[in-house]
Order: structure tokens, then C-alpha cells, then sequence
């Protein structure tokens, strides 16, 4: 996700230092330790303005959840949107690039990974910068527990298609697949922003599940 | 693919033994001699009326074609259509059950096999009746060459969900997935009689080549 520069985006991060961990670096392996509990880690990689992990972490109190954005004005979009709504002790917030994630969470420190909505880059010479291919693979395996299960929901055919093929590749196992989920019996899907609107339009969601 | 029982089904089998393996437990481990050339072993399981097996033997003379279709009238309707077109020297079929296939093939005789619109069995309960659960992997792992590839093609969405979960559960690698074939770049693709009839209704056909 994308959004016009808002250059107090950065500011907005500092004024809210209880949401916003702006020194991820110095939590590497202990973020435990900034959670009123210390219980299993999930993580959001590109949560856009942040819908899907707060109501994630409203239903799931017996987790802690970080989302990540790498563009400054999405996150300050994240947190306003946030701070309308009632805190959470669970949800914290990080700006940061998730190829680089290895410089702040230590080896096996996240539980549970999601994707949602990812930038297609549908030129083949971008592929690399899907964040399914093998290169960010490589850093979720070494960032999840053993065992780790990644959650990946897109509108996008193209890039279901390669993503599925590219857990298969690096050796990780399907567990599940649903190829229209909102026409499946799948119960307590929590939508993204992206996923209200492109569904509202009859686009068909993909979701899978897949286990290194 | 049922259709209306044809009484003649057997005499038609036995009028064309030409074409048709009458009996294939004679022939374990060397099918290359009732070919004309010893060449690599495609099979297509549940063949339907045969029109892209046939069209497959056509296109490919450096390959060797088996049909297999376990409904004596299906494969009576093969027959017929058959004899309309040119005999191939490359196209032979056979009466069997897929579960059954070990009676009949030697380990590793088999280079490659099509399944296509298979039976759904959408019931849960008859989820081990599906030639892609894994009674039926198994079969084919042990007849197919090592590292031989499935091409499976469905319009059914529960089923190519399952055969996905299926294929990776069974450590199966995905070489290639296809969500909306018709759609999509594929070159090449030989159409089924279940194919043209669903497509031209808008219906979307998945594709998956899987390699053990």
C-alpha cells in the first residue's frame, strides 16, 4: 500500500512511542519484554493501515501481535486509525523493510506469520521483490519457530499462483488452500482494507497456509 | 464421465483389440512391446471419451499413449470415437481401476500422468475416492519413473483445492500452478470434452503439474 507523503509521518511515530516501537533494534530477541505478557508472537508484514492485526489482536488476547509497515505514511495512517479505537496491550506497531527483519528479531523469535495483500509485482523481472519469493522465505524461516506457519491472502491470481509454487519449492507444506474464500465454509476470517473493497466488487480472495 | 450403460461395451472392447489392451496383467513391465517404437509412457487415468489423450498421442509420436477409463461404456464411447480418426500406432486403451493399476504396470514403468476432470467426490466421507488423496499417490509414486510428474486439470474449486493439499502433504513439489487456464499463457493446452463444455460456460479450469 501506498499513500501520498505525509511528512509528519515520522513525528506522528514519535508521539506515539506506546504503539510504536522506534528502536526495533534494541528489542531484538526480547520483545517480550515490551508486552504486558509474555506470550506467542505474531507478526504482520505489510498490515497497510493496520485493520487486520488490531482486530486480530482484540480477538486474540492470549497473543501479542507487531504489525510492519516499510512506508512511513502508512503507518502514521495506521496509527491514527488505531488511536480512534480503544488500545490494545498486545499490538504494537514497527516501521520497517521485511527483508532487513534479521537485524531485529532474533532467530525463531516469531510464532505465526501473516502476508495479506502483498505488492504483486507482476513483472517476472521483479520477482524477487514478491514477498513469497525464496529470498524473504530464507528470512521467515530463520525468524520463525520451528514449524512456523505463514498465512497469505491476496486478490491477486498471478501472485497466488507463484506464491504457491514458491512454498512448495523452498519445501514448505500446504496445509490448507482456499481458492474463493468467501464463498468457503472458512469461519473467523478477519479482512483487510483491501480485502473489503476488492471483494465488494465480486473479486475472488485467496487465502493458503503453508508450514516450513 | 458415466454414461448410459452400453450393453455391446464388452463386444465393442473385444471387436477393437487393435486399439484396446484386452489383457493388460499379460503385459506388466513390458508394454514397450505392444508399441511400435519404445518411447517414453504417457497415462491418462479416467479418459473419458478420449479426446485429449488422443489429441496428446497425435501432437507427441515420440511418446507412447495408454488411456485408461474404468466404465466399460466410456470406454466403448472412446472406441467409437476413435475409429472415426486416424488409427496411431502411439494409442493404445485399457480397461482398468487407478487403485488397481499395480496388478497391471511394473514399478517405474510409467513416465508421466494425466488426470484430468476427475470426480470431485465432494463429500468429505468420500474424500479417499479422489485419485488425487493419497491411497491413490501412492500408487502412482511407486508405477511412475522417479521424479515423475502429475498434470491434473479440474474445474471442480474443492477439488483442486484438496488435490493441492494433497500433492504438497504427500511431499510432492508444485512445478507449475494455473488458477484461471484459459486466462493465462499456457501454451499448448489440449482440451478435454469436460473442458470445452465447462469453459465455454465461463467456468474457470485449474491446472497443476506436481513432481514426487
Amino acid at each position: 500500500m501506498r499513500l501520498r507523503n505525509n511528512p509528519k509521518a515520522y513525528e506522528i511515530m514519535e508521539e506515539n512511542a506506546d504503539l510504536v516501537i522506534l528502536k526495533p533494534e534494541e528489542h531484538k530477541g526480547h520483545y517480550h519484554d515490551i508486552f504486558e505478557i509474555n506470550q506467542p508472537l505474531y507478526i504482520e508484514i505489510g498490515m497497510g493501515k493496520g485493520d487486520f492485526i488490531y482486530q486480530n489482536a482484540l480477538k486474540h488476547p492470549e497473543n501479542n501481535y507487531i504489525g510492519i509497515e516499510k512506508f512511513p505514511s502508512v503507518l502514521a495512517a495506521a496509527i491514527n486509525k488505531i488511536n480512534k479505537n480503544q488500545s490494545l496491550p498486545n499490538l504494537k506497531l514497527m516501521h520497517f523493510d521485511a527483508i532487513e527483519l534479521e537485524n531485529v528479531f532474533e532467530n525463531g523469535e516469531i510464532d505465526h506469520l501473516f502476508l495479506n495483500f502483498s505488492d504483486p509485482w507482476p513483472k517476472k523481472r521483479h520477482a524477487k521483490r514478491r514477498l513469497t519469493s525464496s529470498a524473504f522465505l530464507d528470512v521467515y524461516h530463520r525468524l520463525l519457530k520451528k514449524d512456523g506457519v505463514i498465512e497469505f491472502k491476496t486478490d491477486n491470481r498471478g501472485l497466488f499462483e507463484y506464491s504457491l509454487v514458491s512454498f512448495s519449492q523452498y519445501g514448505m507444506t500446504l496445509k490448507g488452500v482456499w481458492l474463493d474464500l468467501h464463498a468457503s465454509d472458512f469461519e473467523g476470517n478477519v479482512m483487510t482494507e483491501y480485502e473489503k473493497k476488492f471483494s465488494s466488487k465480486g473479486q475472488v480472495i485467496y487465502r493458503v497456509e503453508a508450514q516450513f
